[in-house]
């Protein structure tokens, strides 16, 4: 596909919010999106790799910052929350169940067929420093970039948007 | 003006915040587009859906969660709080008399405003049915349409932007 | 660089929070993308406007309105918070400690930088007008423009995001 790169309509996420609701939007746009055979890539930085990391993953960390933000932030797709009525998790879980019962997939599996459908996550380097994220935490096939390649990922896009 | 589509710049706004400030933001933006002969087509998702609620609408839902979404979330326009200096409401009236007298549209007014202007209101489908929703609560005149439309119309935009 | 407008490639971004974290994912863009010599508008709207406010700035205000949104705002790029993890101010020091230590520009910064390389900052009007702020009150350099200006300025670019 990429010989006839011309041709292919691209699309840039940037994703910076860790709130449920807007994770799921952004993975809705762009699984809608890969399916309509626009090429997507996902730039997650700040809270937003939040979305991107392994439920179950200790990595013995440097410093005590490193490991304080590593408690303090929802540890993957699962455990992240509305940004409204979340109400101590009782409206994140009852968004959950409607989702459930109304057959709309969960985060974790719109994230799967994201990837199935050649979705391409790539985490901001430089957040990663910061918040002292280990590449190793986060789900496999996640690359690394710095803002340059989101920035020119951007330029070759038809659609860009700020997911915050 | 349709027939000369390819000459017609067009915007596409998905609106997902529900808080006043954010949603004026989104209908400034969309009546000064209109006002400048651009077609703009406004997605309507999660929280946004409230923006487009009828005050007055009483439907007889099938299911308590509908119920409750429907009794926790704000009815409509006028009842939008801000993101932020809220105050219990004092902050959001002190906006809305601070807008009256400076001579800035309410969002009511500019909602209106929009319409008659030919801006376009499609509500997402999906989110419709996750917080049980019905077209009748809806404004009149607001379509309902799934992910692939707003993605249609993103392509065919020369500018999208992403209001969460 | 401007009599060759056609091959220059623009970006504009408005910026509509004030949250530290939103705006310095604003600025990282901004001067990202000027380095890369795209030439860069930032429109700054609500409560955006509160990172172009100088710390020290005594101006005779009108009205007590007026009066109250200068006092409970924050007044400028020092005084942003962080949109989650404020904790009563600690997480953001925290943050800045981080960013400091690793080497990551600060946001007052940021700014001079993004000004250096000739990023573009305009004040929202009408923000300006309902939040009673006057020009002198925002860094220099900063221009005022209407809701046109910036849809003028996202119609020739190739990027748009909107920053919230």
């Amino acid at each position: 596909m990429d010989n006839q790169d011309q041709k292919v309509e691209r699309m840039t996420l940037l994703v910076f919010a860790s709130d449920l609701d807007k994770v799921l939007g952004a993975f809705i746009i762009a699984t809608g999106a890969a399916a309509m055979d626009i090429k997507v890539n996902m730039f997650f930085a700040f809270w937003g790799l939040n979305a991107l990391r392994k439920e179950e993953c200790k990595i013995p960390r440097k410093d005590i910052l490193s490991k304080m933000f590593g408690w303090m932030m929802p540890k993957g797709a699962n455990k992240l929350k509305l940004s409204q009525m979340n109400m101590m998790g009782m409206g994140t879980s009852m968004m959950k169940g409607v989702m459930k019962k109304k057959n709309v997939m969960s985060l974790p599996d719109l994230i799967s067929t994201a990837q199935d459908l050649g979705v391409e996550f790539t985490a901001c380097e430089m957040s990663m420093n910061v918040m002292g994220f280990k590449k190793e935490e986060l789900l496999d096939g996640v690359k690394l970039a710095g803002v340059a390649t989101a920035l020119d990922s951007a330029s070759e896009s038809k659609t860009s948007l700020f997911i915050s």
